[in-house]
């Protein structure tokens, strides 16, 4: 994580930093269905920086290296003429060849995701409006749950280990940088079509208030916002429903938002007017 | 590495910056005389950087870990508003219980270094100068073995390897930031005092001549200049004779700088001239 690129002081805490460089680490280990060991951290640190930064820092580093049982194991600090610069690298554990990929969906697959999506950048777009709105009482409370899921996402370990245990899982993901960008990631490991489904793709309520209040549209930031660091998968149509019943029998989200073809290489959306159209490979790219 | 810390457009190609991250990480997996594995490369790039000096960093990485048969197996590659940061974490492996620590060392202890010292801290000196030195062509050859030392440096790994094997060495760290700082490591963690012999202490000859051409001290950069990345370590008396044989079979360079004692904690010199003085607890720090 590297500051006034994914972060600055408007839109995280260092402690948020913190918690969500490692969060966004062990987001990939979910997304091969890992269980999270080890992690190294690397700072590197304004030389006139305030040393409660770095404790604020390892306060929200602690934290979620507690929620995940993984253990912080070394690292390296070093200065900088520059800003922060967060990095985390994690080691996980799976049992050995049923890693999850993204090279493994097949056509006739469920596509399916594990929660709401584009709640983090719509928070992110609230903590950066420019004119900020007015909200009541009760879109504050919901503009403060998106604040959060920007600041503190939550990988999804439990998912990813439900998805190896259950022997089902084709292809899987994690959502760093949006959903039509990792739909397509998928796509082209596993060289096939993924058609999505505009009218299964879950609304977060939160979501929705503050599209209303802004103006914008929530399926953009569900397809082109990053951050949510949910999962998206696919499973043959035989073991979909075995597969959320699991989920349900464990207390986990499963939706299914679309299915995998030959048809057609790439991203393609059926829209809720019966349009198809194509999505584009697009999320957040460093150089774009 | 941080451009404009540990390197600039001066003092090194992108291709020694790819190399001397690797090699310097594998001097910490050297020092507790594990078989390096894995490496996990992240790189934060200026936005606006030419994409040849990314490749030409990741030649100099290559080259590196095919040295030492290490596999780059993942990462991650952000965007930046200043300048580069290049973070390695590696995983090596050691034989369970039998990773060497600095904080072992025992009273009566022999003090051994792997290689000459200072020679890195030199190049970097003569890549600084402001008002270069007109050498003569076997100067220049000798500077340019410094400055080799300073962008190529070569991590202990065979060295680390045969004290894990020969069973005998108690103390063991890597010199990164200079004789006198990781002797106080070595010192303060294992709560006993090291005394250095300064005629003991082999010099560079390339070292040597530069000090007299330069006027500077070739002691100064052996105590207090980085980046050598020898290592430091303690043995036995009655097991010093059968490691420094050990050693020579293999090829590898043993000398003798000094012994560990429980007079004192901390770090001393022996003088050439028969005096005994304190050594400062300094080298580079990223915050002094």
């Amino acid at each position: 994580m590297v500051q006034d690129i994914h972060f600055n002081e408007k839109t995280m805490g260092m402690s948020d930093v913190g918690f969500k460089a490692l969060a966004a680490a062990l987001s990939d280990l979910a997304a091969m269905g890992a269980i999270p060991r080890y992690a190294l951290v690397s700072l590197t640190v304004p030389n006139n920086a305030d040393l409660t930064l770095s404790q604020q820092l390892y306060e929200g580093l602690y934290a979620c290296a507690g929620k995940y049982g993984v253990a912080i194991v070394g690292g390296d600090t070093t200065s900088s003429l520059g800003g922060w610069v967060i990095t985390v690298q994690v080691v996980g554990e799976v049992e050995a060849g049923r890693a999850l990929l993204r090279s493994s969906a097949c056509s006739g697959d469920v596509v399916f995701i594990t929660g709401f999506l584009g709640c983090s950048a719509a928070g992110l777009d609230y903590l950066n409006a420019v004119s900020p709105i007015k909200p009541s009482a009760d879109q504050l409370e919901a503009l403060e749950h998106l604040i959060e899921k920007h600041r503190r996402p939550f990988p999804q370990i439990r998912a990813g280990r439900a998805l190896v245990q259950s022997d089902s899982c084709h292809a899987l993901n994690d959502i760093s940088d949006g959903l039509a960008s990792e739909a397509w990631e998928i796509a082209e490991a596993s060289d096939i079509g993924i058609l999505l489904n505009e009218a299964w793709i879950p609304v977060d309520p939160d979501l929705n208030m503050y599209a209303e209040l802004s103006g914008k549209e929530a399926l953009d930031w569900i397809l082109y916002g990053g951050e949510d660091y949910q999962l998206i998968g696919t499973v043959s149509q035989a073991q979909a429903e075995f597969v959320e019943q699991e989920f349900l029998r464990k207390q986990l989200f499963f939706q299914r938002i679309g299915e995998v073809t030959d048809i057609f290489t790439g991203v393609q959306l059926l829209k809720k007017d019966g349009s198809t159209v194509d999505v584009p490979k697009k999320g957040y790219n460093h150089f774009a």
